[in-house]
């Protein structure tokens, strides 16, 4: 069973220094633990249901070495940050970040993106449509905040994230640039060259004035009725499937 | 300035039921309080900071019977739901609900979309495209709830939103019903007719089963990479996207 002391380790990996100093992350609920199991990624730990623990038989007979805990759903509650959670909390190592450059025809670039809710979705959406290297800012939120990963649906597992500084990371890069601003031409009628960045702003103000000089094609969704702007992941969401029309993954 | 009577019950407006039986809802912080004060909603009453105040001189002329009360930035969060409120809190009479049929070319359909967050993203995507009038089934969120308002960044007062039952509602209108799927035709390669509803499905379970024999065009966003899906609000920004690349609002 879960011990009070497991739990209480747990509940210390919510705190971003904790996990950092520990080296885990977390991540709860059927969706994301399941993805989890049937990824590639090494396990340290899964605390579960036992009805949760029969439905993943599959997964963990793959994972032999793998410790389980058996929980009752308060226990889960107890120790992860959801309101009920009938299936399970899973822990594994934090990968080693990146240090080649990415090599994707076509890269997201995510500058100051705040809030870890939108984060996860913008994962999810990139997945979706098969950009799977992403480079954040480092003033983005953190990647292993339990609010990006249950966001993320499991995406998290398939995308490559790096954390650097634009200004200096982009140029590296060589390609185009192309920057989401309100204004700038027509998503509809623009030809993506065969590799390039999209690079998406923050929340509220957009891309940060020290990278627009980095940006070689300004990139804006046409407006058809009253609302000031779209928020950044329907944002994404639309340019990349305007990209994809073109440009299959 | 904002008494504590006044305080509380703003607070009071914050619980759907005190909200029907006052027949008032509220909005808070700079964006929406201006939306609100610069279209022609009736407003009851607003608490803001003399700075605020200040900045929206032309609105306030423009309603010189409104009632305004001076607020410190502690007061506001104190009425509101917001951690710190530097501009203000207005509430306003909830306006009827439409009894005519909807008459825009094209509507959107909202079945048991249950994210407060999520319907006023979909408020805000569907007035950026054109979408002004909206059927929500019974069991959408509620309309004035305040993270509803919020997440719409003030485009509720640019949309009419009916919520009524689909399964009645929906054959009234005499129109085909485009329905989100994960399998289904894809969308870039659709006709759109001149007039039409967009129907979206809840967050996790999509369109119910008995909406789905009214469904007269199965619509599918093709996918690249790894993801399931994707989130109810994205899905609708793309097929709003490819809808109006074929017919202008």
């Amino acid at each position: 069973m879960l011990s009070k002391q497991k739990i209480k380790f747990l509940k210390s990996l919510q705190i971003k220094k904790n996990r950092l100093s520990e080296q885990l992350f977390f991540v709860e609920g059927a969706k994301s633990v399941k993805e989890l199991l049937a990824s590639d990624w090494p396990m340290a730990g899964l605390a579960a249901t036992e009805a949760f623990l029969q439905e993943c038989q599959t997964f963990l007979g793959l994972r032999p070495k793998l410790e389980v805990f058996p929980a009752t759903e308060a226990q889960l509650v107890q120790a992860g940050t959801f309101a009920s959670n009938k299936a399970g909390i899973a822990w594994a190592p934090i990968p080693k970040r990146p240090t080649e450059l990415p090599t994707a025809p076509w890269l997201l670039a995510l500058d100051d993106i705040r809030d870890p809710g939108n984060l996860g979705t913008l994962l999810r959406i990139a997945d979706w449509y098969g950009f799977q290297q992403i480079i954040c800012s480092p003033t983005t939120a953190e990647l292993y905040n339990p609010k990006v990963l249950h966001a993320s649906m499991g995406s998290f597992t398939r995308v490559t994230v790096w954390y650097q500084d634009l200004a200096n990371f982009l140029p590296k890069l060589q390609r185009p640039v192309h920057g989401a601003y309100l204004d700038g031409d027509n998503v509809h009628e623009l030809s993506f060259s065969e590799q390039g960045v999209l690079l998406m702003g923050n929340e509220a103000n957009g891309i940060s004035p020290a990278l627009a000089s980095l940006v070689t094609q300004k990139v804006h969704i046409p407006q058809f009725g009253g609302a000031e702007s779209l928020n950044v992941a329907a944002a994404t969401a639309v340019i990349c499937d305007n990209l994809r029309r073109q440009l299959r993954a």
